[in-house]
């Protein structure tokens, strides 16, 4: 145990880390990544030792912002430092690294760990790729997936509580904007917590974002659907399950998502919210998260079976994901298509998913006769009830109740792609429409994206117009129309696809 | 591209970090673990983003000390900042993590950039696990071995150069302090680099810096050896594929030591001082690493056909490594023992294993005939001549050369483990032995370790000492006595090694 002088660093790190001088540390047999439980009075953590030549001086010790709040440590302050084992999730960690069957305490330990900062990045990463290599059995998953939500934050509605899940990968997916508005019109309870994009052009939060805010905290969240049963939120800030952000960290560098760590992360965030009823949609085709549906079956077997272990009542639907939804993509204008279709105008593939995925919600919920789900969320729809309660819920989110699609801010720089001859369309990549949307500036600048004049199977002529990229900067429209004609995301039959060698 | 003002920062990172402020990095769309490339002027270099809500203002960036010397930025100097996609070498790594042979270029690309710090923990950490559960073939494991050459320096002592190394995992193994004078006294070059403890009580480096100074250049190497024609230093400055040190620093948390990666993490060491001749010391038995002969056959040839490939003549030993070498262990003490069997006072099996070693070198060198190699190296030994050899060498580094054994610092803190009753030792743990040194302060205390007055085979009388620590302070002295009575790191038979249940 030795005294040091704190000296205050805020810089965000994802491990909890504190600083002390090299020197010092060697006299002291520490070396860098040693672990270490910094003290202040009673309060304690554990932390994972940086070494620096000249920072901090030999009798001080450096400690991050966070960590000095949580303490009550302010600059200057003595406080000690004690050299400390790994902890023990790190043995249980090289446990399922040799492939071995975790224990529902050793993956507790690991999460709580994880949620408490005492991991290392390279601890992190070594659970996740074993958890890639090796799997999980259903034991393993279940218990993974209670300890995520037991170290965070729990909600309780004290009422049935519903909720719609889309596995993701497929751009223009805004069917939670028809979905939670039609079930609340029913009377179910439906507080929808959606992420922001990582990889795409826009997730739920930030289609949401642009019709109303959506940082909410829980409190907050549960006065909103006490109003109006409904609510479309960022889940960011709710600490819901707040593991799965760590394992995200390392899964998007690697882009890996090792099954038991998939299932896992869509059940806690469901369990965490009291979720009684869900429904998955399971987008299947080229370029989508799942490819076959032989994949999709696999993992709605495991879901559900998953969901019964938690108490949880599931129904999976396939969908078409071998193209984007609807006709655009973008947070601005998939709200405008959303809007559209709440008034009675959308098209007709993205009225279809939506009402059917929320008819399964119905028939969950014993309000449809099996197969007679979709029936009541057309009729609810097309009575204007659902765009009645979405602008309830947009008012009750602090947005403007009154919007009108073409309110909605859609980048003024619009650059478009002709057809080159009379043809059928034969294909639209999601990935090479993803990455034009991105290019040209979705999700940060919410008016950028793509629209579609065409989707697979539709006839196009010569000249006519099959997509339009907007973007809110000239600089980015011209960087995705070029990455447009470079990628060329939508196909016509007899469309020379690649010359080589490429001029 | 972005211009911000510097703003410079001493903490050492593994990876090689800027850190932007937060808010502005949201308005950038760059997040943390984004790549961005650092310019000052025509110099730049990649570097990851990790982001502080104040430490940096808006139009700052933090940079750390070491990349602020490299590209020669001062506090408050302009510097640009701009996006970048992640290194090529993150999809091979990627590649590797699928099961996927790679190619020696992508295998350079991984090297390169994690010597560079181009590369997250994430990332390297990915890289050795995806060792760990693939494997590699021949092949790769040739291109790693370069590689980590390639990107380090590389010594030319224009001359054939003879080498030892020794797998490790044995306390006690201070061969190299017999092997490096005999085979220089021959008049074979022997420029023998040593790393430091890791998890043992004693590393070959930290041994010797009890009779000199152990760091030095490369050219500094080369004046030494110049004279000498043996050193024993510590590889630590010179700066030997340097990657080696990065990929410990993943595979020494998580106390994995993939095959592809030992091999050439040895064989790299060797290529890059341009060894010849090498002779490799595997000890086989329980609690080495190695614990069986059929895997020392199988690390032997593959090391035999890597040298090979590499062009350098190896010839393997197996030796008994189900015990500690010699009878003492931790820096001082075994330096001490080291030196009587130089003076001709060293316990036969300690002189059998290091005479053994050094005439297979002699045989590799055609400077003896085929089995003859061990006579030569005796009379080596016998004739004082290696004595003399490892003074000109303890001088040549700066150390006493007529030290004594009884000058070196042993701990004054002594206490005595005795045997209980009168049997044969029927086992000294290796890993007992070595838990209970580092508890008594080795190898950070020079002067700490652990004396036998037994092993395998020896008779014991009841209360005849069987074992002593040497600690340089009192507390760590009890702290191993306490450890030493619960490991019970010495077997006699028929003695009692646990009761049911504990007290």
């Amino acid at each position: 145990m030795t005294v040091f002088k704190s000296k205050i660093l805020d810089i965000s790190t994802r491990s909890r880390l504190i600083l002390l001088n090299a020197q010092r540390a060697e006299q002291l047999g520490i070396t860098t990544h040693d672990r270490a439980r910094l003290m202040k009075d009673e309060l304690s953590v554990p932390a994972i030792v940086n070494t620096s030549e000249t920072f901090v001086a030999p009798d001080e010790v450096g400690v991050f912002l966070d960590t000095a709040k949580e303490l009550g440590i302010a600059e200057g302050d003595m406080v000690t430092v004690n050299l400390l084992p790994p902890p023990t999730s790190v043995q249980y960690i090289r446990k399922k690294m040799r492939g071995e069957k975790l224990a529902k305490e050793e993956i507790d330990y690991i999460i709580k760990d994880a949620v408490d900062r005492a991991l290392s990045d390279i601890e992190v990463t070594a659970f996740i790729t074993a958890e890639q290599y090796h799997g999980m059995d259903m034991d393993e998953v279940e218990a993974l997936t209670r300890a995520m939500v037991n170290h965070g934050t729990k909600m309780d509605f004290e009422r049935p509580v519903f909720d719609k899940h889309s596995l993701g990968g497929i751009p223009g997916n805004k069917v939670t904007l028809l979905i939670v508005p039609i079930v609340a019109a029913a009377g179910l309870l439906i507080p929808k917590t959606s992420s922001r994009a990582i990889t795409s052009p826009s997730g739920t939060a930030d289609t949401m974002s642009t019709l109303a805010p959506v940082d909410f905290s829980a409190s907050e969240l549960k006065k909103i659907v006490t109003r109006t049963n409904g609510a479309i939120i960022w889940g960011g800030s709710l600490n819901l399950a707040p593991a799965d952000d760590i394992f995200i960290g390392v899964e998007y560098p690697l882009q890996i998502d090792p099954e038991p760590q998939m299932l896992a992360s869509i059940m806690a965030k469901k369990l965490a919210v009291g979720t009684d009823y869900l429904v998955l949609d399971l987008p299947v085709g080229r370029e989508a998260k799942v490819e076959t549906p032989e994949q999709a079956r696999s993992i709605s077997n495991k879901i559900i079976e998953l969901g019964e272990r938690l108490g949880m009542k599931v129904k999976c639907g396939l969908t078409y994901g071998g193209q984007p939804v609807g006709y655009s993509v973008g947070p601005a204008l998939e709200a405008r298509e959303a809007l559209l279709a709440l008034e009675g105008r959308g098209p007709s593939s993205l009225v279809e998913k939506s009402t059917a995925l929320a008819g399964l919600l119905f028939e969950l919920a014993g309000k449809a006769a099996r197969g007679r789900g979709q029936d009541m969320a057309k009729e609810i729809l097309a009575s204007g009830k659902a765009l009645v309660k979405m602008r309830e819920i947009i008012e009750a989110q602090g947005g403007n109740p009154n919007v009108r699609p073409d309110d909605l801010p859609v980048g003024e720089h619009k650059a478009e792609i002709l057809a080159p001859f009379d043809g059928y369309i034969t294909r639209v990549s999601n990935r090479a429409i993803s990455a034009i949307a991105r290019a040209a500036g979705a999700p940060m600048e919410k008016g950028a994206g793509v629209v579609f004049y065409g989707k697979e199977g539709h006839k196009m002529q010569k000249e006519e117009k099959m997509l339009e990229i907007h973007a809110e900067r000239e600089s980015r429209l011209e960087e995705a129309y070029q990455l447009a004609l470079k990628l060329k995301p939508m196909t016509l039959e007899g469309m020379l696809l690649q010359e080589i060698p490429e001029l």
